[in-house]
């Protein structure tokens, strides 16, 4: 199961029982694409598909060949920087293309080497089904990666009701559903694989890949879920400080205000104002405030306001 | 596979091994078109069909000929100006009404002729796939300048919580939904030409329609996931701002109300109040007024509220 | 196909190749129809469901005979008055049951003889596929005439953040989603004839209905998604206005509330204050406040408060 | 089809073309059971399956037998008090075990015996046939019942904006929910008798059945919908009274703080204020103060604040 | 039936009649395993699956094998913890390694003990569901512990408009929606083996085992909707109190604020205030205060304000 490095060693029909992997690095030797085809009587539709470089994650169905588009995940960066990829499969041949030369398929190739003693009888469906696996690895690594490197979805304690924490909740979320998108593709894809009629394939290889990508679906809904959560924190918060900071307005307001409204009354210069020439008025007044300001906060505490 | 102009040149259901594609301009015809279906044995269903200028986008499998009928929108105008077109196709045969005569179809047999070592040996449904394909480039296309005239949902950082900014993403939201019913109703005939059992029909070529319009809608649905996302910002922060002005507010009020109380308290005319008559009384009481101020500061400093 | 009138002319399974369309008047004639079916060895269970005058929307495919039951809407009145319908198809029979006597299927015999050419050659389903054309049809007339009475879904500018406002919203909302309700089941039906298994039924008819109601759904689908606009718009307004408000409060209180604690402080009437004294005291304190509430404007504006 | 009372008659799998039903009361008869299953040579899964007394409602397509397990509402009381039955169905007997003894059933021997005519010639799928649509019915009037006695879900005008009122909703709403999952239940079960392969299964009742338990979920969607409004109405009245206090306390505050500001002015103790020496500067700031009034008054107007 | 514990006694697929069941402890033997494995004839896909420790629940069927790995909830402590189970099941044979030594399954043989009687006829699909339904059981036990530990869940009355009331509520949903993930991905295995084409097994197990998981998961759902009503409580009530709080402020300054105007007004120090030389000027002032008074209160009543 080496892989083939020489392009004239290709006769994807031989009759021959071995299985061959041939791994071409770019997708613009298109001439050379076309010319393989149609030597090796490969479905030409295959021609329009491989002349495309754009594609999202797919399969379809060709006469004899199954043909697979996947965007791979590059771990090293930051961003959801992809790499092309397609797989042409026939029953004893893969063909992968890859967008840039890379180590990429080197794992995967000692994968295959750790598992010698299973991969030998196997045909090339076991190959794609390997690859896959490591693919998924490499989507369920980066989205690791993305996770950890959110600052809300992991601190579970501080929610800030501003519109920058808002903000940065939404954000996150986007990425997270972004990537989700791409995990459903790659479902798609196995699912499609899974239900496919071609002969030689089988499923229970992709049975198994897809309840590992359904797994890593799951991570990422809960996270969701999480992020869900703390927007809810985040007007429950904000309704509860307004409730306190008027509150307390309320309470001061309504304290003061009367006692504020005593002290206008006598300080108005009315020629007669019988109280203001008692010995001990000022004093009178001073205790009947006292008495008003105790009563607002007996009610106030009544009420449990505070 | 040039196509034919001439309308007498009409045998749908010949037996020759050649394929032909019929265009013809106008959907009021009605009288011609009569004439044809019956002199060439179609299912008289279409008579009704045809009849009828108002249709949504779809998809009829009738007696030997599949009814195609979409809507194509023109890209020149920013409305969702459409077209109507019908696509009648047997075996041999390609029949596309359109309604105005137009350069619409040049540039698909453009593709037609470029695609040519491929199109030799294709049936109608290939030409089919070509114009379905040319059709989903268009809704892409279209697509793309909608969303890039849309004003909020370019602009990812300023949200605005006012009535106005709120009418604005609803209304590009319903633009969005409309445009993404319509791209809906474009897959729901690829599915409807995927699952059909007419024999001639290819499966392959729907399949790869289906991915790209798939891809269309999860584009669109990043851009109402968006939008959705800017609603949320906008109450929160309204909420936010509403914080913040009663906060204000509050401290303002706070640390001003009992200040003013002591104020109203020495301005009042009682004959005996002995603090007046003290020496000192003004200066001590701005110095209460002070530690009082301070004391407030600090305890709203405590509370974090500025 | 001209409807037969005289209820003795009932040979339900005449082996007879022409088509028979007999419309009666009336539910109630309960003991007639037993004898009908009775006699015409159709099946027993139809008696039990005749019997029964309160039908959802329904179709039953009971041995030879496709039972359904419609509810047509009435459209002069404002309200969603409906009539039962059956309708009993076998291959050569359509008997249609009316609640009352009514020019209902005036219209549709119209049709009928409209298409004279086409109807020739067809049977019984074809019959029931004008029919259900024309129950779409009304349908939809029905709609547009609801739609139109609307008076929040029509105007597209003013939204009133008032409870009056929003209870009229939720009315029409739930108005609609009744209205679409019945939609559905009248694409329940169609869908169910569609997948039905008796011989004679012709599938390509109930394809085109579906596509009719589906575009019926998908307005009222739209509409819908216009109130819940209006709803989001109303909550955005409401937290808009309470800014706005407040903003207003705060602004005013902030720039005065010093002011007054400020003429309050040299309204005291302390024997030693030693500014009451001065010449231009009172002007020096004049240009203070000018300058505190400078300040604070300046302050607000800075923060974009107005 | 007179119900069998002794226990001694059963032979379920006799070759006799007549029906029977055995209808047997106490679900706790387990070594009775165990012995007619053994001697009639049913599933003995059977055994494990009544040996077991709570079951949520069930159907189980055994070795020639159906197992059904419904829990029927009482109608007597107000809460959702359940009886546990069972049927189990053979192409010539049916079985019906009760809880408890009751007349449950006479209504349906009532019903069988009315429906004589039709019921003579069916099987006993037409028999549990008019079992199911009596507990169909037993659903109905339950949930009328239910309905009717909501205090919230009948009245169509008053919302109130108080916890109490949102609980009421809530609880309301989470009643509907449960009997919703309870007929969701119901409709399980037809819909898995509709699609079960055994012989004798006569799909049109079912299919019947199905409409009718479909009917009935609707209209508790219906009345969800309208809780759901009242929720919305809820937030919205809250929000607008919000509105209507603030603008109110703003309004008073904004006309009256100037004023107030002003008189604190002229009741500063300033030596020299030469307004306070004319002779009509009094009335001069009583003018001010008027205007300055009215000038508020009319850009509350302008601003259509009342 | 008993179980062997001597690993040499292993022949899968022994042409003999009789069940075996196969428990061993611990998943790190995988030298071991796939010496069996090997020499039994057994998929060599198993070792693979194996020598891998973390699945996720999850069915494969493989060539004469079902592999099933599920994870047991461990009732002894608070949290999820589990234990991970696998089990290979063939016609004659089934294989359940546990991933710890445990006296787990020491009930489930005492069940197969207690259901001696139906046992004994039975194949190893009637064993794995006696396991399956013992998982079922312990998912459900476990559910029930988990939700009699919920605070906010069970005390139906106080709902607190704090964040932290609102936090306790998303960590109770979060927990909740936690377990119903593992309760759905149970049920997907459930229908995986009832939807499996192997043939010894028993699809009417399988359906029992549904009903069973689908309660479970229905009583989890019963209890989200309670804790999403308490989320729409907690809104309510903090709208609420915003609402007595700010009318509160409301009616106390709109009273005041005129009155202490007044007061201002009198307190000024004009040489010429007419009303002040009168003898009963203060008392009318007085007067005039308390009509205002009044007035406003009864305005307030008027419009319902308390």
């Amino acid at each position: 199961c080496d892989p083939i490095t020489n392009i004239d060693d290709i006769h994807f029909n031989s009759k021959d029982k071995s299985i061959f992997w041939l791994n071409t690095y770019g997708t613009y030797h298109t001439k050379e694409f076309k010319q393989i085809i149609s030597s090796t009587a490969l479905d030409d539709f295959l021609l329009k598909l491989i002349s495309n470089d754009k594609h999202p994650n797919k399969v379809l169905e060709l006469d004899n060949v199954i043909f697979v588009a996947i965007k791979v995940l590059k771990t090293e960066t930051e961003n959801f920087d992809t790499e092309q990829m397609f797989f042409i499969l026939t029953p004893h041949y893969l063909w992968s293309i890859q967008e840039q030369k890379g180590d990429y398929f080197e794992w995967i190739r000692e994968r295959i080497r750790e598992n010698k003693g299973i991969v030998r009888s196997k045909k090339t469906d076991y190959l794609l089904f390997l690859i896959l696996e490591s693919i998924i690895d490499n989507y369920e690594d980066t989205y690791d990666d993305i996770s950890d490197s959110m600052t809300i979805l992991n601190e579970t304690s501080d929610v800030k009701p501003t519109p920058e924490f808002t903000q940065n909740v939404e954000k996150e979320k986007n990425t997270i559903i972004t990537f989700k998108r791409a995990a459903n593709s790659l479902r798609d894809i196995i699912t499609k694989l899974e239900k496919t009629e071609q002969q030689k394939v089988n499923k229970k290889f992709y049975s198994e890949l897809n309840t590992q990508v359904n797994n890593l679906i799951n991570t990422i809904d809960f996270d969701l879920q999480e992020l869900e959560s703390k927007i809810n924190m985040i007007f429950s918060i904000q309704g509860h400080r307004l409730n306190e900071v008027m509150k307390t307005l309320t309470i001061f307001s309504v304290i003061f205000i009367p006692l504020t409204f005593l002290a206008g009354i006598y300080g108005m210069n009315f020629k007669n104002i019988p109280e203001l020439d008692t010995e001990y008025g000022y004093f009178i007044l001073l205790g009947v405030m006292l008495i008003v300001t105790l009563v607002s906060i007996y009610l106030f505490k009544k009420k449990k306001w505070f």
